[in-house]
């Protein structure tokens, strides 16, 4: 049983035994139901929680011990937590509430409306009460809104003997282990044990000659994105988050900073596809969305007037040589999607670290040559349509450099419009595809004409 | 010295002592040397690698104890590396190799010329050899690819305290522990015992009491993309790597998997704007780059081509009313960003497991009525441009009417289409943002023609 969630992938076996599951619920068949659940991973039932009644949702719930529930609970979506937490009883939420880790409680807190936590938080053990209150006073985005605050810290005069009997006490509440803190009067870092090492040394060593001193730690306020950073930098299981004096309140595990890396890199996304950044898509209001989209829209609606005006201004040209128009299309597309190309490197460069400020002369350099090369490409392949198809040599050369010289600002610009906006302190991801192409709308159209009257007109 | 690193972010404080650590190196202080090196992070010496020189690196490098020089050598760009490599001794080259983690060494092998590797494996101690051969035999971006060999294994019926007793032997070894893997006689895992459990259960306990038998694990062959979505399912630290017969082969740890997370990001983010996936930009050949981008580029101009065909068989009403022609930009550029917009969030939420094949439907109806929603405002504004600009009301409400079902089909198909790529078993994220402008380009014209033909012309 335990095997096949590990051959059929993620969640297959857990969807085989639902009727199974389903029949238990219905007979009321309580220790049959408790023991078919022990062979599943908490994460695995949450998946297949909507798939249950909501009758049947908080039979499930009740029948298990607090420890498997709680770790089910903190696997649940938002809605699905909520809508259990309103019809268990005061004495079920209690157990649940005590046992859930910090850093999942303060999620939950912060989704919560504010009277409803302000019943839940004195149901807490005391100890636990005040350090909730602390935990919901950080931002969600920083270091201090995603740390647990379940760690073990030692004194630094200790002997690795008293470590080993402070952790055995401790060690039951919290999941997962790397390291002990070593901490001074004040609470103050000072140095780092790794759990493993405990086992290899000296019962009779002390603490503070055991330990690293060279730890990898950040600060409360740290933004999440940086926390990142670190992590993909260090390669840590675990760091310390600090207090400006030094003190240690919290632990970030890189499992949190998974779900970190994956929203942030959503985010660029949406914002690169100028589709405004949503939480969720598939349970959001169409009219939430649309007014999220439309702004970008209207933006750029807005910004391609532009272009029509451009048109406009050389209508003279278009109502002369009316071949002329049947280019237009290809040239604002190639040249916009070779913006495109251009910015997604850069934007995507900027937020893995790859590309720095610095490098703008590099970008430049790199994507007028890269422009240079396709522009030449893309210049033969619509000359020779245009010689082909129009039968019209002059108008195949008129259209072929227009093309290179669209191409080359198309890469430039979309390699330094990313840049230029970070240095501006504005994200570069707002740089979007369809700001790019819609900007560069009217360069090439500026570019076609000109080139047009200098070439094909005065002939 | 220690808090510097803590307070001024991820590297102020390496490179604020650089000058120091080049007079030191001028000076051969080797004593002095070791110690102000050994207050930093190898990852923070390997950042600042690049602007030391050869020489300044090789001295370092040298003094450097094994086990700190292989810190910071694991944390060097391949082509550092590489450097480093040829111009060390084959003493030097044999203790680093061997202090190497097997994961990071396999990648070291992976990208040495194949004489190169077959030099270095015969350095290895005996059992490492054949380990090392077998890793390199899995794909990179494969679990096999991804994992450590680095692990502890028990029989199951060995008491917890000769746990304790091998676990001795085989900590140094090892970087990170989180798991002790129970294994039957053929390797097969039957369970796994958390490290910090040790502590707290009686050394008499058979490990096979203690076990945890409901664990998650990978095989061999699983993609990293869903190694990925298993770690971000489970909240695990680490993970065993199983055979076909259920044999544990390895271990994946969390910090491996942030790179998997973010390389697939920027992947889905290149294919998403036609940039061809490069792992790397600042460093690649801008003619490299170019012929990754020109395919797309050449594949978007011919089908661009299909437009400007579109535009040329309208041309008797583009002659007619040369007005009709200043809003081609501002209906192509409008639509193609709606449908972008629908397909990054339908793209992105394909690869985040968001959004399903099933969805189909649930994103057909919400992209409509998005459409809808966006269409009628969109309209709105072009109308008043018509309205204001061209003082002619008719042709406002055209181009109102042409914008309304251009947008609706913009989003429709947006979401659709990378849908139907991945049920055709193609990279959603190959429907990309240009392609899409592309695609709609033509299907604007076409509604604006035709419905200036019904309403416009006909009157």
């Amino acid at each position: 049983m335990v095997l096949t969630t590990v051959f059929f992938g993620i969640n297959l076996s857990m969807r085989v035994i639902l009727p199974e599951m389903k029949e238990l619920i219905a007979g009321k068949k309580k220790r049959a139901l408790k023991k078919a659940a022990s062979y599943f991973e908490p994460a695995d039932i949450a998946e297949i929680w909507s798939e249950l009644t909501f009758d049947e949702q908080l039979v499930l719930f009740n029948v298990l011990d607090t420890r498997f529930a709680t770790d089910i609970f903190e696997f649940l979506k938002d809605d699905q937590m909520l809508e259990l937490l309103s019809n268990i009883s005061t004495a079920r939420k209690k157990d649940i509430i005590n046992e859930m880790s910090p850093d999942d409680r303060t999620d939950l807190f912060a989704i919560l409306p504010e009277q409803e936590t302000e019943k839940l938080i004195p149901l807490l053990e005391e100890e636990e009460q005040s350090r909730a209150r602390e935990l919901l006073a950080y931002k969600s985005n920083t270091a201090g809104g995603l740390m647990t605050t379940d760690f073990i810290t030692v004194p630094e005069d200790v002997t690795i003997g008293q470590v080993l009997r402070i952790l055995r006490e401790k060690a039951r509440e919290i999941d997962f282990i790397q390291y002990i803190y070593v901490v001074d009067k004040v609470s103050r870092l000072k140095g780092t044990i790794l759990l493993k090492d405990l086992l290899t040394t000296s019962p009779k060593r002390k603490a503070n000659k055991v330990m690293d001193t060279t730890f990898t730690s950040v600060v409360l306020d740290m933004d999440q994105e940086n926390v990142a950073h670190v992590f993909e930098k260090y390669d840590e299981p675990s760091v310390p988050v600090l207090d400006k004096l030094g003190r240690i309140k919290g632990v970030i595990t890189v499992d949190d900073v998974l779900d970190v890396i994956t929203e942030e890199a959503s985010e660029d996304i949406y914002r690169f596809g100028a589709a405004g950044v949503t939480d969720e898509y598939l349970s959001a209001n169409p009219f939430l969305v649309a007014r999220k989209r439309v702004i970008w829209l209207i933006i750029l609606a807005l910004a391609g007037f532009i272009s029509g005006s451009v048109l406009e201004h050389y209508s003279f040209l278009l109502s002369n040589i009316i071949t002329l128009s049947f280019f237009i299309p290809i040239l604002m597309n190639t040249s916009g999607s070779a913006g495109t190309q251009a910015a997604t490197v850069v934007v995507r460069g900027l937020a893995t670290g790859e590309i720095n400020l610095a490098d703008i002369w590099r970008v430049i350099r790199k994507e007028f040559l890269i422009g240079v090369l396709m522009g030449i490409i893309a210049g033969v392949i619509t000359a020779l349509r245009a010689i082909l198809l129009q039968g019209d040599i002059m108008l195949g050369y008129t259209v072929a450099i227009a093309m290179i010289i669209a191409i080359i600002i198309a890469t430039s610009l979309g390699g330094i419009l990313p840049i230029l906006f970070k240095k501006l302190g504005v994200d570069p991801a707002l740089m979007s595809g369809p700001l790019i192409a819609t900007i560069l709308d009217t360069t090439t159209l500026l570019i076609y004409f000109n080139v047009t009257m200098l070439l094909l007109w005065n002939i």
